[in-house]
């Protein structure tokens, strides 16, 4: 693999996630630890760059992204910055030539999220998203499967993220419940991963009906604050979405989940077998085979819960297989991204995916400020 | 209690399972022998009710049912007909002073079920819905625990039955899957259970927004025939449900659940409080408590699987305290009724309850039509 | 089947649990109504005899069961009475040429039980234990796949019964805490269960290492007593196993079991495959298969749960598919009793087989008393 | 924190879990990158040494360790080699004047790591155990609540870790397999987990019945070997324990447990709660309240399943929130072990500790031996 330098931009909770995985990466993949290199990190001040850099153990640091687009040894950035600023940092690090590993959601709307796409497409520079749950093993061995014809027809599917984190009134206006900051709430937060759950095991969006809730509509402006604001993304949206292909879904992702951590399952009902996955119990698959023989054994028809880590290449390091974690998943992502930098492949999922969702979150707001169907097409002309 | 006289009318699959019912009742209630009888069942076809009679161990048979709406010792009837024929039965029983247990759905659309209550609203006869589910214990405590406020305020709701009876597509047209017989599909089947569930926990309803989805659209007419017919019902409804103090919630019901055995779950989720309840594991409900105090254990919030039965009269039989089967809340529901008949107190849930759950129904049908909201009060005028 | 007169001696909680289970066979297997008959009752007083037989349906009642023993319709007798009076009742029993259907433990001791199988195997009457356990079909399922060769060698096996029944030390010393009256503690109650299912999938005892436990030493007299009276048998009994094949495992046996209902485990591991029950979710039973192929799917090991019911003749009643509840289990086991009598065939498990329980009984409580391996031929001898 | 200079000792699959563990260390407790640093590594080999020294990314490899304890960069050593090595390396390591962190089990018998003790006790170095599992946030929290009284009064507990490691009776004769380099079996690698964790929650042992057993009793000297050797250590342990206050309990480990992964589950039961662990679900623990009231909602009591992480300072971090790897409890274990050397407090658990765990294994071999119950007095003198 060709050394590949880094300029992290943005380091708040999940900039540091992605800083850990870098650091194990080598170990998972048994890379050489010079195959890639955090050269610098970017954010709002010079005080929390510093404080980043030292955790980070790169010298680097500056409060003005565009020195590290200009520095010869960054070969890529990480965009770790709020989602209203993406555009302006990826158009910037295309018109840099950099490559661009990039958080969801892509944008705050299409017309962005358009723009950018054509920016680095024209630069030729590669992109991918943080769409990291994907890369868990289990999702992984379910797309393989679905490939291979396990599911045959696929009936329709369920995808749900719940959390409970903002069921409490009393929690402050923070950016992710502000627009402007965020583009939009639980769909834009959760759902997007639910989505791109969707799209990578069952193909593209044709349509959407949706209903989005803002379920608690003040709130103060900040911790204790008598003082209130108006949150003005919703707390809870419900999405019927219906494939290219035709196939129908339920997909639901809420703030509001009680007693929910990290409540996200993807469900795959086919004429052939069932899939369930769940991130309470992400190192395994559920499968039902319906075609399983009747013989030797008078039939073991039931839903088998199957070890998905330690099956493929680059999966034998110990957190795949002893509950593999949230910064694990974050390393095969980020992996991916460096290989395909290194390697000169292509860089999946892009920019170009990443719209994709983009387009379907938009379409069901679209829809549930109507009341109706809206074709991914309506907002969204590939 | 007062001795009631008992006439079932239809003796299908679930006509077994009432009669089975009525044997325990004496049991699990502690009551007389003699406290109850089923005096005689009709069926279509004389030797089908004669096989009935002797299963159940009543000595009146009969192809006519008005020869058992003509008895005197015959004070209720138990309707376990087709739903076609519902309305004309009922109208009959009503006119013949007769107190009704119906089956679910009510009826055919709300047409006929205002005909229906109308007739025995005026006849002035008790009616019951068999509603089943809402008689297990775990549901009923469900019911008490948000009464008391356990829950606080609903963010939103989820309801679902899954059962995987018609992924074959080999599998024959049964009466299930005609729209003259039925009434309707997966929707009227099994979505009619967890929309009694939500109206029975979190009250009426206002409007709702479905897809209704047949999948496999032709079937043979008969099981191995080369010869096809229509499925004109659905085999999956997602519904969008508003309720009438504004909780939206999502409820499903599929006949594709690849898998499933009987999966309904409710899902409630509260600004205090939260429920789940899955009939794989009907004597159990989960409860998360958001006011759970810190003191003295530095908290202990968390989901815990509370033992639902044993805790109300009539629930000390042994089959609510070790794995209550589906007979078991058959029997609680009639012994309602029975009881009700014989105390002449109201019957809960009535025929009028039932055609609320008709009127979501047929509003849902609609909106799948026109891919849109549609209030319940568009298709039902109270 | 030629019609089965049964007369029941006793009729505490677990006779009114048989006699539900009698009204309900004609449904189950598809009898008709008088293929065997209830024909009465005794218990110790005549005042509570007379109860049972109004609760039961039956004309006969008696404080006297011998009045029982002379009648010529009268077939069969179902033994509820207590575990002291099991010898006299079955001797008695035996001598009037009756069939027995006893409810375990089998007796006080292996003397008590030796004398009891040799009396009715010189009367050459049919006996049947109410090891009703064994009659869920999952369990009937392990059986089939243990002799279809499913698990192989098998490498060991745990089981396991818990409950919290007597965690609170107020509650009384009541006649399952007197040694006299039962014969033993937790280990008879429960272990006797657990026992039996080893037994009937594994095969037969060679010997045993056992530590019993009475936890709690002291209880009151009477609920709110001051006055307190000794344990003298076992909250918890703690068994290594040793079968007759040489397989090592465990089995446990726990009144102590803090928040458990009834956590009745059976686990077996094999070179070939594994099985798991668990009696909370009695329809299903979960094997693991080390022989899964590898194609076409790359591997799908794993444990599967595969659903139990349904899938024998005898099984297609409503409480085999939707949670069948404990008097379905005795249902069954009372059914092949009877039918083993009507056919003049063998029923199984017989008292020969509960005495083999009973030796292991009496082996682990000597192991205990003396701190080491004892053979069940030390206490045995057939 | 004062900055310490490691060297790792041996660098197996262990080894690179304790690196990967250094690494992140800094992350998760917001250290600064020079807090701590591995300085060199030792190997047997030079040419693995470098290699491990480039993984780990420090410049010093050698394949004689005495180099690395000659050093004064070298503050502690983290002996990861194998178990027959420990006691040569710890000796001199202690004569070094070195800080000692140990892989388990300590030692291959009592004797040895009484040498251990002694030596490392008269250096006046600090030593800690790896037994990593005691410091999941899970455990961590089920130590608060006995300590806190939460349990109440033990009536007795349950641990056990199976894997599957060696059903296959194909696979070598490995190191794990040959007592002279491993000392033990199952029990050394598997239970000795177990005990510590019986240990660290409930106190010390006072005596042991067991039963140990080689189900394989030859296996291929090498992969594909026709050759055969011996397997001389347990695949299977079950004891039965006893601790110091008397409480009885049961433990197990078995390396063939087909279909386990990593199945570690410990049960609690006591007159006030219970409290269950499974290391399949790492973040929680389930607990039950026996002394919930009745009021507000007429009793909730239930099994809860309460999240264990975030809730102690320096959990803050991803991987404890979601789904905390294997790794991730290494990190923690060795975290405690630097702050205790840094800050020159007591690191726990001690080499002292390990030798309470040794000895309850060489007692349960003894006891296993003999037939017996066995004092840990008999073999290990404080």
């Amino acid at each position: 693999m060709k050394k590949v330098g880094i300029a992290m931009i943005g380091y708040g909770g999940i900039g540091r996630v992605h800083a850990m995985a870098y650091r194990d990466i080598p170990f998972h993949y048994g890379l050489p630890a010079d195959s890639f290199q955090v050269v610098g990190v970017a954010t709002s001040r010079p005080e929390t760059a510093r404080a980043a850099a030292q955790e980070i153990g790169c010298e680097v640091w500056t409060a003005d992204y565009r020195e590290l687009l200009a520095r010869p040894d960054v070969h890529a950035i990480d965009c770790c910055a709020p989602n209203y600023r993406h555009e302006e940092i990826v158009l910037a690090a295309a018109a840099a030539g950099k490559h661009i590993y990039c958080e969801k959601p892509l944008a705050m709307s299409v017309a962005e999220g358009q723009r950018m796409v054509e920016a680095v497409e024209k630069a030729g520079v590669k992109t991918q998203m943080t769409f990291n749950f994907r890369f868990f093993p289990a999702i992984s061995r379910a797309r393989q499967l679905i490939e291979a014809g396990f599911v045959g027809r696929v009936f329709s599917f369920r995808g749900r993220y719940h959390r409970a984190s903002y069921i409490d009134p009393n929690k402050p206006l923070s950016w992710r419940l502000r627009k402007e900051v965020s583009g939009g709430g639980a769909l834009f937060d959760l759902g997007a991963h639910v989505l791109d759950l969707i799209y990578f095991l069952l193909g593209d969006f044709s349509s959407v009906q949706a209903t989005l809730e803002t379920l608690i509509k003040e709130r103060p402006l900040a911790a204790g604050s008598g003082e209130k604001g108006t949150v003005d993304v919703d707390d809870l949206a419900l999405l019927h979405v219906r494939l290219a292909d035709g196939t129908l879904g339920l997909v639901e992702a809420s703030r509001m989940g009680t007693g929910a951590t990290n409540d996200l399952q993807i469900e795959i009902f086919g004429d052939r077998g069932a899939i369930r996955f769940s991130l309470a119990d992400p190192s395994f698959l559920e499968v039902y085979d319906v075609r399983e023989p009747d013989q030797p054994f008078g039939g073991l028809r039931g839903f088998r819960k199957i070890e998905a880590a330690q099956r493929y290449a680059g999966q034998k390091s110990p957190d795949w297989t002893m509950a593999p974690g949230f910064v694990r998943c974050h390393a095969e992502c980020q992996y991916q991204f460096l290989k395909a930098v290194a390697d000169d492949t292509p860089a999946v999922p892009s920019m170009a995916d990443g719209l994709k969702i983009q387009a379907v979150m938009e379409a069901a707001a679209c829809s549930s400020d109507e009341g109706r169907w809206v074709d991914v097409a309506e907002v969204y002309h590939e």
